[in-house]
C-alpha cells in the first residue's frame, strides 16, 4: 500500500510500504477514508521533536472501513465505518475502565516505527475492540456529518478535554488560549457544555471568527502582559476555567495569568516548549493544572451522538483537502499557517 | 504588649510594640494563649524568603480569648475562645463564599508590616466575622483538646487541604511527601478520609514513626529515584493521589514522579525553592497538579467538630513547647530540626 513517511524536518513523502495484515486475534485492518494532519505533526515536521527517524510512518487521525478483524474481535466486522481515535487502547485495564485509555497498559500510539500511521491506505488497528468505535449509518451515508466527525479522532476530543478538564460549567467563564484546530475545539466544547462567556485568545483574524462562530464572545489579539491585562480586566480578575490549547512557553504563561483564584487550567497542547510554570501564582491563588493527552477514545461515543443529531460541528477547523499525494503539500500549508487543518480524502 | 520581632536571618527577638485597639468596627481584639511556629517561618528566617524587612511582626497561627469587638461584629463577643486560621477573611466575597478565603478580596496575613502577628500577646483581627472560629467550652475547658485544636490553624488545615485536593478517597492509595508537620498532619487527614493504604515519605525516624501512629501504612526513607521506583514498585505504577507538603524542588519531583496515571499531585509545601515542575510527565499521564494556600477558614469547622467529638488529634506534631520569652529558642529548634513544630503557650 501507500503511506506518509517521514524522511528529515520539512520532508515527509508518499512511499510503498507493506500491507497491513491481521498480525493478532484482537487487531482489524481499516481500509482509511479520511485522515487529518496535526497541529502536533509540526513538532517533527519542523524537528522540535528531534527524536523521529527517517522511514517512520505518520498520522494518527483517521477513519474508514474495517476490511478484516481478528478471530477474538466482537466489537466491529468488516464493512463497519469506524472512527479511530488517536492513541490505541484494549478498553479493559485499570486506565482505560477509569477514562484514562491514554494510559492504558495495553495501548500505543500510530506511526513510528512500530505501527501504521493514518496518512496512508491502511493500518493494523491493535486492541480494535477497545480502540475503535463504530460509525452509525446516518453519519457514514451524510458527507457533511462524515466531515463533522473526523475531528473527533483528535482536535474535537482534544478540546473537549480541555475544557472537561477546566471543569466549565453551565453559565462560567472560559478563557480560550490558541487558535489553532484545537483551540477552536476548545471554544466549541466550552459553548457545548454550558459556558456563558467565552473568550478566544489568538493572532489570526480568520481563525477567530471561526471561534465566533462556535461560540466565542470575545475575541483577545493581544500578546503577552497586555492580553492577561486584557482578560483580568474584562472579568475583574480572570477566567474561572482556561484552556490551554498550544503547548508553548508564552500560552502556558499567559493561561496561567487569566485564571481566576481557584480556577483550573486544563491544558492539552503538547508541553515540547513549556519549561516551567509558575508555580508560585498558581500556590498563592489556589489555581489548579489539570490535563494531559485527551483520552479521545473516552469522549468519540459522547461526542458522536452529538455530531449524528446535528448538534455539534467542528468541521470548520478543516479547512484545507487534500488527496494522499497532496499530503506533503499540507504539511506545507500547515507549517506555513496558510491552512489550520488539513483533511486527507481517499475516498475517490 | 511583647510580640515577636523580626529583625535578621536567624534573629527574631521579644519586644514591645503597640497594644492592638479597635481600628474599624469590623475589628475585635484577640488576647494569644496559644501560638506556634511554622515551618514555613523558617523561610524568612533563613533568609529565604528575602524580603523580609527588621521590624517586621511573626507568627500566623494563634488561638486566644476575645476583648474587645467592633462595633458591626456579630458573631464573637469578649470573652469567647477562638481559633484563627493563619489569614484573614471577610467570609462574604465572591471567593469565601467559594472556600477560597485565601483569596479574599478583604483579605490579608499577619505579621509583617502591617498587621499583629500571632506569636505575641495580642492581635488586632481584622474581618472578625469572617475570619474567627468560636471553640466551644468543651474543647476550650480541655488542656489536651485546646492542644488538639490548635493545629487546626495551619498546619492541620493545610494537611487537609492537600488530601482534598489530591482527591483522596475512602479505600484509596495515598503517598505524602514530607515528615514536616504538615506532611504528619496530611497522612492524618488522609485516614480521616478513609485512605487505605498510605506511603509516609521523609528522612526522620522520630517523625515517621508519628506517621505511622496517624495511619501511615508503608515508611519509605529513600530520596530521589530510589524513593521514587519503591513507591512505583509497591503500588504497581503510582498512587493516585499524591500529597506533597514540603515545597522544594527535590520534593515536587519526588510527588510527580510518583503519582499514578491520571491521578492528582495535591500541593501545599509553598513552593519557595521550586523552579519546574515535570509537566511533559504530568502531560503524557494525565496528572493534575492541584492544591495552593490553603483556606484554612473553610476547614476549620468540620475540623473542630472532630477535634471536639475525640475522632481527631493533630497534637503529636507539637514536640517542644515554649513560654513567648522562648520563641528565639523555638526557632532555633526547628531551624535545627531538634523539633518538628513549637507550641507557644502564653496560658500561665
Amino acid at each position: 500500500m501507500r503511506a506518509t513517511v517521514f524522511h528529515a524536518p520539512g520532508d515527509v513523502r508518499i512511499e510503498t510500504v507493506p500491507d497491513p495484515r491481521i498480525e493478532a486475534p484482537t487487531d482489524a485492518v481499516v481500509r482509511v477514508t479520511y485522515a487529518c494532519i496535526c497541529g502536533s505533526d509540526l513538532w517533527f515536521y519542523r524537528g522540535i521533536n528531534a527524536n523521529w527517524e527517517r522511514g517512520w510512518r505518520t498520522g494518527h487521525e483517521f477513519m474508514g472501513v474495517v476490511e478484516a478483524v481478528g478471530a477474538e474481535v466482537t466489537t466491529v466486522k468488516a464493512g463497519d465505518v469506524v472512527l479511530a481515535p488517536f492513541s490505541f487502547s484494549c478498553g479493559a485495564c485499570e486506565f482505560c475502565r477509569k477514562g484514562v485509555h491514554t494510559s492504558c497498559v495495553n495501548g500505543g500510539y500510530w506511526g513510528g516505527d512500530e505501527h501504521d500511521g493514518g496518512q496512508g491506505e491502511a493500518v493494523r488497528v491493535p486492541r480494535a475492540d477497545g480502540t475503535l468505535v463504530v460509525v452509525p449509518e446516518s453519519v457514514s451515508n451524510d458527507t457533511a456529518l462524515l466531515r463533522a466527525a473526523v475531528p473527533l479522532t483528535d482536535v474535537m476530543s482534544t478540546g473537549h478535554h480541555a475544557a472537561v478538564s477546566a471543569g466549565v460549567r453551565r453559565g462560567g467563564t472560559v478563557a480560550v488560549v490558541g487558535d489553532g484546530a484545537v483551540g477552536l475545539c476548545g471554544v466549541l466544547a466550552a459553548a457545548r457544555l454550558g459556558a456563558e462567556r467565552i473568550f478566544a485568545l489568538g493572532h489570526h483574524d480568520d481563525r477567530l471568527q471561526i471561534a465566533k462562530a462556535f461560540g466565542a464572545t470575545d475575541l483577545v489579539t493581544a500578546r503577552g502582559d497586555e492580553a492577561i491585562a486584557a482578560v483580568l480586566d474584562a472579568t475583574d480578575g480572570g477566567a474561572e476555567a482556561v484552556l490551554e490549547c498550544v503547548g508553548a512557553q508564552s500560552s502556558m504563561d499567559l493561561a496561567i495569568g487569566i485564571a481566576r483564584p481557584g480556577g483550573i487550567v486544563g491544558y492539552v497542547g503538547v508541553p515540547a516548549q513549556v519549561e516551567a510554570v509558575d508555580v508560585r501564582r498558581m500556590f498563592s491563588n489556589n489555581i489548579a493544572l489539570h490535563g494531559g493527552v485527551a483520552p479521545a477514545r473516552a469522549y468519540i461515543p459522547e461526542l458522536l451522538a452529538d455530531v449524528a443529531a446535528g448538534r455539534l460541528d467542528p468541521s470548520p477547523v478543516l479547512d484545507m483537502t487534500v488527496g494522499l499525494d497532496g499530503v506533503p503539500e499540507g504539511y506545507a500549508a500547515m507549517d506555513g499557517r496558510t491552512a489550520t487543518k488539513v483533511l486527507v480524502s481517499l475516498t475517490s
